[in-house]
């Protein structure tokens, strides 16, 4: 990968993808004092950053590989991202889910026309069940973190991001599975020249946080976090790159998760994902050693059941 | 009033508002079958379109004027509104409010520096009390929506709309005590040729709607309505605008309104309040009548309680 191979994934997957605004808040700025710029991915198409990765993922395949369509196990929004991805570009997606997945959860993927596979709620029957659809129909396996085109499309919101506002001091990304944040750092890397790229975790599933202090992918053995597309661990394709390029990750409690939700809620006026208010309370945590600096922050997400709600 | 003074207004108050977005949705779109255009003044500064009036009102005094500061009764946006408005400007503001009111409210507007005095919870009572403040402080009363300059500091969100989509077909705006749609009325006639003003009320409030059948002001007995900015009365100031410029007002019922916000907040992924949805409400429940049209809705304001939502 290199600058401009990360250029041409971004003009390729710009047909299937919204140009989200960055937006700002005097007030918050004032609580933080710093500047702080959010790049809203909650207004993304299916309404988060995961429509970048799915759809980069299956403009790269081969004109044979699109015949026999592709598959992937999610019952968050990369389900939803893949099946609207393979949608537009005219190729099926299966989608293995777990059976228990929440009725509204399908009932997106299938809107999307993504057809759903169900199996055990448990990682080794999603894998098998996910590798029996491969095996039957041929088509291509995309995971939804650990594979090159999702984590080089998933950094195009960085691309973006940088070209409205190219002297950024830090990038704050939230970290699940870690194609987010592996994309964010490659593309802080190649276009700015002193942007740091820190990651925010739940400290209830703190894997990347172990996995970067010990060198090895360490697992999360449970958890139980608001963060629910945070839950996942990293894999061996983005792994090596946040080893490289992420500055930290910095850990959140549960109560500092919702009360940075809630503040981008009151005041803001937007909807996010509790996952994207992670990144946005690592710079509330810290914010002694952020003071004057212009920061983005990647609200990854804006899909949440209403009558749900936290607070 | 004239095109050109209008325009005066707008220039006045830009120091203190903000250019609102206007944004649309694809899925949206193709449930109405409509190209519909969301002027977001949930994103104004202190959360709704009246910061615009409270702006002009308190440009448009005289020094002398402005010493002795303004007043107003309002425990709802306008309360902030003017508070806001007045600080930024440097005056004094008084604020009117039943001492009944949600101390979510009269935080608000200590936030930004009002003076609140209180009065009992009825509309004389509040009425007598602003007349005393302004005996009292020689403050100018400032009505919410009954005022020639907040009725032009109103307009300029239709200015601003039909400068980004000079060719709209129709603009929806929520009617409360008349000021927005007075001042959206008036704009669209004088920067658009074609575009016609349409009011949404709640059925259970719909004062305004009986005003245009009879020719004469009418009041609501009661209001029972969860759209809470839209329970007042219309005003000798903006009703003459309203009938002569206001295609028609079409009602809407509770369940409508809860609809349609909701929809907006999970497809749009942007916080409204109820009052906001009314507007949307009324061209989801004729958009037969709407097809293939451009269509502006003014979403009026994000100030709502997420710790209490209908849904």
């Amino acid at each position: 990968m290199n600058k401009d191979l990360l250029l041409q994934v971004h003009e390729r997957v710009k047909p299937y993808i919204h140009r989200t605004p960055v937006l700002t808040s005097e007030l918050i700025n004032n609580m933080v004092q710093a500047n702080v710029y959010f790049k809203c991915e909650n207004f993304q198409k299916m309404g988060a950053f995961k429509m970048r990765g799915a759809a980069n993922a299956i403009v790269s395949l081969s004109e044979v590989e699109r015949q026999s369509g592709v598959v992937t196990h999610s019952s968050g929004n990369f389900a939803q991202a893949l099946s609207l991805a393979a949608k537009k570009i005219g190729v099926k997606a299966y989608i293995v889910m777990p059976k228990n997945a929440p009725q509204v959860k399908k009932n997106a993927v299938k809107t999307y026309e993504g057809e759903i596979i169900e199996c055990e709620s448990n990682p080794i029957a999603r894998e098998e069940m996910a590798a029996k659809v491969q095996q039957k129909t041929g088509a291509t396996f995309i995971h939804p973190s650990n594979d090159d085109a999702v984590i080089y499309g998933q950094g195009t919101a960085t691309i973006e991001l940088l070209e409205d506002y190219p002297d950024l001091d830090y990038i704050f990304s939230p970290v699940g599975g870690g194609g987010l944040i592996a994309g964010t750092a490659l593309a802080a890397n190649y276009f700015s020249n002193h942007c740091k790229v820190i990651g925010g975790e739940p400290i209830n599933a703190d894997d990347a946080y172990r996995s970067l202090l010990s060198g090895n992918i360490e697992l999360n053995d449970s958890a139980d976090t608001i963060a629910d597309g945070l839950r996942t661990n990293l894999g061996d394709r983005n792994f090596p790159i946040i080893k490289k390029y992420v500055e930290k990750i910095i850990r959140v409690e549960e109560d500092e998760i919702i009360e940075a939700m809630k503040l981008i809620w009151e005041r803001m006026k937007i909807i996010i994902e509790p996952s994207s208010a992670v990144a946005f309370a690592a710079v509330l945590k810290n914010k002694e050693d952020f003071k004057n600096k212009k920061i983005g922050v990647i609200l990854s997400g804006g899909n949440v059941d209403v009558e749900n709600l936290p607070f």
